[in-house]
């Protein structure tokens, strides 16, 4: 009931498709970008022209481009509750990329019937399955003519991107399947004592709502009375103690409210109102989610 | 001459495709969005895939995501000067939604052969006229498998976009016709004593330029001589009296000016600078219009 | 090796489509939009209507909208080095005009197959290359009815690349070839001595990476040992001297260094952190690169 389970491979949660890693690879000509470039400079204008350059008939959807500089953390987490909502066949493309340019490999993927293009530095983790195949991309196959040392997402990915969305099997852009590196892990809640967890901050969003590292399940070993999270659990943080509740509008505007919000997590809000400012809280710091029943 | 009204229906001007409120509706298949998610979540992104997911051929453009949070009236003065550029047949899709998850209803309408989608918190009024036809969404019929209780957006409106996108007429989505709640409105200007008229300041765009709350119609009533407003009227705004020219180009680089924008509203500018700064002026701030011939 | 030049034309590389100045248009359907618009207004979601409007199919691509309001030389760079990108028969539309309205001319512009709409303000000078064609446009054909006197993005030049972009040759949309106002010239990097050359910050990226005015090719008359610029040169900024490295990752984290980045320019960062930030740079400063060996 509260908030439905996104990041369905990141969830564990059965494969709709029925494809994943048996099914041949059908194209939707859809491609998604990630990346951490923001909105202000061309380079994500400039792997578009690549793309379309190689396939003028392409869908080229942003997914975000405000994943804060270098934070794969942040990458990981937006990829793996997005990219469900896209159909299968859509190939997602994800540049966060510190080590552009080191011997960190890119991969290309395929799991649950969606293809994957990053590289190698824990980005795909949580999006992808026990059941995913991973491939080694090769990127000399792909590198455009006088492809650059430092932007391997507009002179490698983009071209692979573009060479999947038309049809070319994840299995044919390279080798293996490899194991890759080991993915991004979100923290995990810990127990303090019985009813009383301990997560973080994730991040803040847009509103100032702060995504906290931690789900329904995992307060489902400390059950509360009736079973639920609404009501029966609060949350102590920045030394306040903040009521958990349904949705925004069942607290007054201004007030702090916690509740399970469009990603499937806790999450702090303000209504109508910023909590990451009001709390002075930022990723990284500590909340206490205490059962109040 | 002086700029164009735009927002043809909250102008109250005659429809040009001649359909408001018995035509047949004719889905174009171009869906635009309206937020106040911003640029750097994947919220956008993800109603993005919904939709893709229900119909992949649509076109999907983003009118602004960049209303401030929660903020109605921005939102509403954003889809009221930009749906009647786009053609008949699309879809808009207005999600300012303070209230989601109250008993707020959801609300689908069809006017001059577009078709609108958003909360029933005002936020359509300023765009429909009076021959609008206004439905309450059936949410039941739309809703996604697992739907959040936060973000009607992408799990309600999304899914009911695409069905309007690929056709369905908006009666077809839901009941009524009804009556919405009372939509947002603008703040009008305040005659103080002939040819001296009180307005405010709506918001600031992303040159620092103060949109106010007045259109040259509003002085018609106090005709200057000649009858225009550039050159006969000024602007008395944080202690500086400020002429109203025709265009940025007619003031000095670093100049204060007012002039009839391009939203067809008068607005305070600086050519080549920020008015917002230099006269620490904001949203809900009086402005005074004073005829100076 | 180092950098791939980009910005074909302002770089006076052959014209891969050899079209240039004597060939037929033929349209991709694809369109761009550069702007300073911000990613927050309206604007650029009323030129995707108008454009729609005119023609429904059209493939619109942001190149973006993040250059800094009224900076033709941002605007240029940007406008040079992604146009490439897109393939033949694209219409690129760049919008960043604090001269509208003034006597300043519109122009059309062919060039290697490409197409191009701006104001005559020398945004388009550094992307023609010397056999592009250059029109005036005339205003008057392509002008909405109602035209704005502040908004010929949306009015003027949004209806000019519907028609470009969907058939339209540039020498029917107006007059000429004329003779355009003087490009924006990118500041020349000056020889202070042998093994010196003086240039200046063009503009921090979201990294906080500061796109210098001097690329590899501006030191190739300074030849150092080996000829090439990593472990060669060094670059002296702040009061600090930078090691020019050929990746990134060949930095240790938070540790300064410069490189040849993805635009072929010398570039100074800090490895997962931002250089503009910690060196105090920005747009005009001065910088010395020194041959180290």
């Amino acid at each position: 009931m509260a908030g439905k389970p996104v990041g369905k491979r990141a969830e564990g949660r059965a494969n709709p498709g029925g494809a994943s890693g048996t099914g041949a690879w059908k194209a939707s000509g859809i491609v998604t970008l990630l990346t951490d470039f923001g909105a202000d400079d061309p380079y994500v204008g400039m792997m578009k022209g690549v793309l379309l350059s190689a396939a003028p008939r392409l869908a080229i959807v942003d997914l975000s481009h405000g994943v804060p500089p270098q934070n794969l953390r942040v990458g990981a987490w937006f990829l793996a509750h997005a990219a469900a909502y896209f159909p299968p066949g859509t190939v997602h493309v994800a540049v966060v990329d510190p080590g552009v340019g080191s011997g960190r490999k890119l991969l290309v993927a395929e799991d649950a019937g969606h293809a994957y293009l990053a590289p190698d530095n824990g980005i795909l983790g949580p999006v992808l399955s026990s059941a995913a195949r991973v491939f080694e991309l090769d990127p000399t196959r792909f590198a455009r003519t006088g492809a650059s040392r430092t932007f391997h997402g507009r002179d490698i990915l983009a071209p692979a991107a573009a060479a999947l969305a038309t049809g070319l099997s994840p299995e044919a852009c390279g080798s293996g399947p490899i194991v890759p590196a080991a993915g991004v892990v979100f923290p995990r809640p810990k127990r303090l004592a019985a009813g009383r967890i301990e997560c973080e901050v994730l991040f803040a969003d847009r509103y100032g709502n702060l995504i906290l590292s931690a789900r329904p399940s995992d307060l489902a070993a400390e059950p509360a009375r009736g079973g639920g999270v609404e009501g029966t659990w609060i949350v102590e943080a920045a030394g306040r103690t903040i009521p958990v509740r349904g949705v925004y509008a069942e607290a007054a505007p201004g007030e702090l409210l916690a509740l399970v919000d469009s990603y499937g997590a806790l999450e702090i809000a303000v209504r109508e109102g910023n909590a990451a400012a009001r709390l002075g809280l930022r990723q990284g710091d500590t909340v206490i989610l205490a059962r109040s029943s």
